[in-house]
């Protein structure tokens, strides 16, 4: 029989991806701990407290192991944790002179946790390329409309003039300098394997617990954290954390597009929108719907796992078992939103004859801050302000009326000509520093791609 | 081919309960999702929109369609719910003059926010069955144990005699007064269906529109509410707020046992102890370590759909689908809980005789708080406090020493006789209302269960 | 000198309201302490357990008391919380008869539980003063646009026509049948006096302690539980499940504001906007947005509250103690969403050309579900979306062309006139029951209101 | 006037520190504004956009402001923030020459933003000044019982000997490794200047925002970000990050006290437990309560503040609004249970005796793990756990009659002596590498001081 999905199915689809899913579902896990569980073995050989022949039987059998997730699930509930199980399958599968050297000197603790860094790690990789991968798109993006105004909001209301390129920029910002290297920091210094024993001690390995655990270490490219983490559980944190950084980056890209692709703004949609089971017009911006979906559960995830932080004694009553579920579930809806900004980005329609438009519509007034600035040196700051609302209040529509207006205060009309004026109305005159910092952005990230090729 | 199970596998057989899991997995939801769409045709065949033949056939065919909830999920990506695909397999499923009787005035929400309420309220009986059944055995502990004289423990630290009859009476108060009850008027008065179509007027059904509500909630045995709740989310927090009930209910009976089975204290122990993949003597309170474990999960999901409690407009981006998959894993716990508390209880040993020893143990100190309000009345609050400090400090193994202490102040010996004071030394003498409680408790819940039959 | 207020400050004033925070406030928790004592003094007086002079003397001594809270709490720090410093001071002020009847038989548990409840029922009576209001108002709202014709939005994209009554009779439910209700419900049946003493045995009370509670409750007009409640806490939890219920209730009014006040849509604005410290013209919802603060704190403290729901034993190791800021948190930010909803919609300024403007720029499209429905049963559904389709691509600006391109099928120009499908073009034909679930709605609530008065 | 605090009062005083709440109290917030605005008119000085004269009377100007944080809170209402009436304020407090210095370029959120940062890094100057304090009197613990022998508990229940080191060594790991490290990481990496102005471009600066940003993070000691960061608010999700590893390392702290400091187990004590107000006896770990109590809200509010975490546009409808109290209330928290952590881990009482005796209970059953090591190569797994489960039941007390009860096989007799089977029943031959582990936590932690120090 084909293991059942842990994730995916009639909506959980919707949420997740599907490599990633498998990546962390139950035939993933199953075999990573079965990983762990030989791994172990082979380092425990290379200490010398088992034979090498024993670790080679011990590494065959895991192999060939290939447990039904819902019946070991089933076996799991008498002890708490599948690992119990687990490890009487394995044993029962090897000779009687190998059986020394399964799960040797180990706690369930030990083999769960790092399964589930190993796990973790695999699906990693994937999510890293695809927001990887929705970064370059992005780039792209930021980089063509270096120079394409738009009309800034902020509290929901026309702000001041800026360009796509800054606001694609700020979604780059997010998946490459925040998102991507969260993940690699934490994949570089948080993975690590768990190994301490009943107690937390080592105690099953005969002195040679440091040994064994380097060991274990290099069969898994993980980190050897040099102490056991039983109930010091900041490197399920930093994971948590850094996934929801993804989450949270392909969020604002999502939120953005939401806002840009309504009716009335229709700024840029979604290449493939979504229909309707009851209006055939209906071109809905679904898969930015759906990353926002996982937006808004992620934090109640990450929530949950800083919520049974705290582990007594030396293995916590509920707390450890706590995380288990949660943590799946984070790294799913990361891959899940990873993918769809991926797809999003990419087959965005952008339409800047749009952007330009609800620009001019909401001129002059969000040219004030602009104005206010050009006057402020000669009026002081509160007359600057008042001035200019007094003037657009007499020529609301702007153009030459504004000019005159704004020159109808004398200390004005001494001051500033009305070619400077007139130019200081033109929208693309206040876009600011908004090209040198898209070039600043897209120059830091080359630098740091090509960084981490070295 | 089987189709896979939501939930369950090789973590998750050990948060949840099969038969719960079951009805809120991806089969039951589509099947539920499928119950919607023929009792629409049914009742719009009622309300004379459609023939009551193509209603029949439409309910035929719904019966006669079993998706793979993989396939239905992946198809679902596009419009982002499985309501638009499996609308299209009913309506390829009927002739075309049944067609026109498939989804009529209805949109996506409709059939999912139906089809949820209807396979939560599935669920709900099962896991009502699980806490009833857990309050039953519960109240004879209470029963059984009315006289048992146990320590009573606040902050951690002995405080007073109480008996274990009252705490189990305390267990009885959140299984059965609040979780119980909750769910049941949760049922009673929550679970609804939603009809709105495409925009919440009810557009489609032509001026018929509150009939066919009413003979949708008729033919699934749900609420008419009397409106749509397209963006009025209500009724899922309290559908949450009573899981919560239950898996807070269970947290307390199970985090007592994890105290009371410390073996340094041994008051209580599970009937069926979870054994270690490292420690052959080990006796861990599994099911109530499993039971905290999903108490700690718990309010993260209520936070989760709490927090896309604010749909905007006529239906939201992003809010709506944030639900679906906290609602139904918040239903599992639950499930999982109601039944491991079930389980525990019934299999509880209780050690009346250790009980009796920490309270010896703990004597006199804790009968502070009674020997100083047989004081108070002579002394004064401050002084009487002082002098029962003293008097501990001078005989901390009680007994006559105590008395002798005690009555060293003569203002204490002139008020109090000694055998006043050796029977105030008896634990049994301070219990209080502890009998009463208990009793009033297990009255109000035979008033309760009498109620409900009728 | 004067009390710091524990809310309110530069920034506390922008999420409540200076009536509700002084309610729950420092000074206004103490006298509720307070309070507790006096009543829990004349109780036992009733019961025979202290003179009535001496009761009277601890209420006349608790009328004078007026600690500094600052100095109280660091008082506080060395038991963990602020009974009792506040108990010393109290038995300070009376006389050494008096002093017996002084937090006779109760735990600081009770005094502190008992005064919350009672702080929380003085602040209720004020939200939902200010809820009430707020809903009177929208009630006016629903009732005066029942008829304005506004675009539906649905996943942030034009669905379908419906009117602003509807959408204002939808903000109604929230704030009238779901948070007034709720408010109402736990006022009623769960702020209860807590009364267990040190063990929750009663025991202080030399069998009289039903009696007692019962003349508490009598005396500060709370509920009588009929047994201790420490550590069982739904009442907490219920409390902020209307909370939180007012806070979405004005959340949702909040959200569409906002998006109605859109430049681009206009449809709605703040009649009093806020500016900006940089943009002259700049004319924020700042009420609706701070309202939307709160709402996305919310829920994050209802998990707070729920997370420390299992209190073990007989009083618990930091959940209780949990409780308490967080609750107080959560009734200031329901308070100050009150107030500003009720404030946005009594000041709310409605441009119903706009919301006729937008709905003509998305139309016909938006019609498409009703001449679908027109068509279906002629064309079965299927190849009505399609025809529906088809039209729309021909003759996207609708009007006569429209109709053309629709009656270009054969098979709808034999079954549906011109004239029918130029009635179909006209969205005021389009609302459905709009109306009748207006007039319902508000009909629902004058029943209430009645109801409510008898 | 003494300005009111934010934090602190009768409740509050219960969960801070008052240096921390000070230094993120209203007076510190809007010191902090001030700062950011007198600092602001100095590098728009130096980049030559104002006089250098004008900038000095801006900066006399602010300092000698100390407007009331209710009075400003309450005009801040209208805004919806705080800067717009102190930015009116400090204007109207200088020249008219120097008004144009005053909040030059700057929206509000770039001041807010920046005086967050400002406030938070003074406050955690503190908080790490705490932790390191508390990190080092826990190594001192850790050396001074490197060897006192221990039980460990697993899952509640006894599992294999340990030593008080290591636990102690544990708790250090989590104050010093993860706390203190993310604590200084977040300082020297994260607290950054905003400066965006009203649209994120920086048009106000004529080209030299970059310039002017570079000056501002050198006046206030803060780092240069090179870009704004509105929409980007990773920087305030790695702040509450080590701001919750504060708590969570505080909470393993005291959750280990709690349970060790209970009567059955005895093992340490607060020095200064607090008192009941009913019972004599009390002798509560107060501190450790109060430090969990922060423990179980925190992650509540790292939720809020990662909910919060998508802002839409170039500035958020109420997610920036959202984040400002929630972030002041876990650095609260995080000062609370950094000073209460140091005091606690000062006065801990350690009884090693009572660490002897509760290990001497549960022996043999705890050596179980490590005889069955002992006779695992020889009969093989199973029948190693087999033999010794048969031996402890036949000889519970251990000693003499177990080394001949686990002889009694045979297998065993023939390969391991009476004399290794004694010495392997000795609890102190048990445990493992505690020692090494200690010892190479302790140098990690004189490394890590010694390389700070260069």
């Amino acid at each position: 029989m084909t293991n059942p999905p842990t994730r995916g199915g009639v909506l959980g689809a919707l949420d997740g991806d599907p490599a990633v899913d498998a990546a962390i579902g139950d035939d993933a896990l199953i075999r990573a701990m079965l990983d762990v569980e030989a791994a172990l073995a082979r380092a425990a050989a290379a200490a010398g407290l088992v034979s090498r022949a024993a670790a080679e039987e011990v590494t065959a059998a895991a192999a060939g192991l290939d447990p039904d997730p819902s019946d070991l699930g089933r076996r799991a509930t008498a002890a708490g944790n599948p690992v119990v199980p687990l490890a009487a399958l394995l044993q029962a599968a090897v000779s009687r002179p190998a059986q020394a050297a399964v799960h040797l000197g180990a706690t369930s603790q030990d083999i769960l946790d790092t399964a589930l860094m190993l796990a973790s790690r695999r699906a990693l990789e994937l999510v890293v390329d695809r927001v990887r991968g929705a970064a370059d798109v992005v780039a792209e993006l930021a980089a063509t409309h270096r120079n394409t105004i738009m009309l800034a909001r902020t509290l929901g209301q026309p702000a001041a003039p800026t360009t796509f390129g800054l606001r694609a920029a700020g979604w780059l910002t997010g998946l490459d300098v925040v998102a991507t290297a969260r993940l690699e920091q934490v994949r570089d210094e948080s993975l690590a394997v768990q190994l301490g024993g009943a107690a937390g001690t080592r105690a099953g390995f005969a002195g040679s617990g440091a040994q064994v655990a380097a060991g274990l270490a290099a069969e898994l490219e993980l980190i050897d954290p040099g102490r056991p983490w039983h109930t010091e559980r900041s490197r399920v944190h930093e994971l948590a954390s850094a996934l929801q950084a993804v989450i949270t980056a392909g969020g604002k890209v999502a939120v953005d597009i939401v806002s840009m692709s309504q009716a009335e703004v229709g700024e840029a949609t979604e290449g493939t929108p979504g229909g309707s089971s009851a209006m055939a017009h209906k071109r809905n911006p679904v898969q930015s719907i759906l990353i926002l979906a996982a937006a808004r559960r992620a934090p109640s995830i990450v929530a949950a796992l800083l919520g049974s932080g705290v582990h007594e004694q030396e293995r916590a009553t509920g707390s450890w078992h706590a995380e288990w579920q949660p943590l799946r579930e984070l790294i799913g809806l990361a891959g899940g939103v990873a993918v769809r900004t991926a797809d999003v980005v990419a087959d965005l329609r952008v339409d800047t004859a749009a952007m330009r438009r609800n620009l001019d519509s909401a001129s002059p007034g969000i040219l004030s801050e602009g104005i206010t600035a050009l006057l402020r040196p000669h009026l002081g700051r509160e007359r600057a302000q008042d001035a200019v609302r007094q003037a657009l209040d007499a020529a609301p529509e702007g153009g030459p009326d504004l000019v005159l207006a704004l020159r109808a205060d004398p200390h004005v009309a001494e001051a500033i000509t009305a070619e400077e004026l007139t130019s200081a109305l033109d929208p693309s005159t206040h876009t600011g520093d908004a090209g040198d910092l898209v070039d600043t952005i897209l120059r830091t990230r080359r630098n740091d791609k090509h960084r981490s090729r070295c």
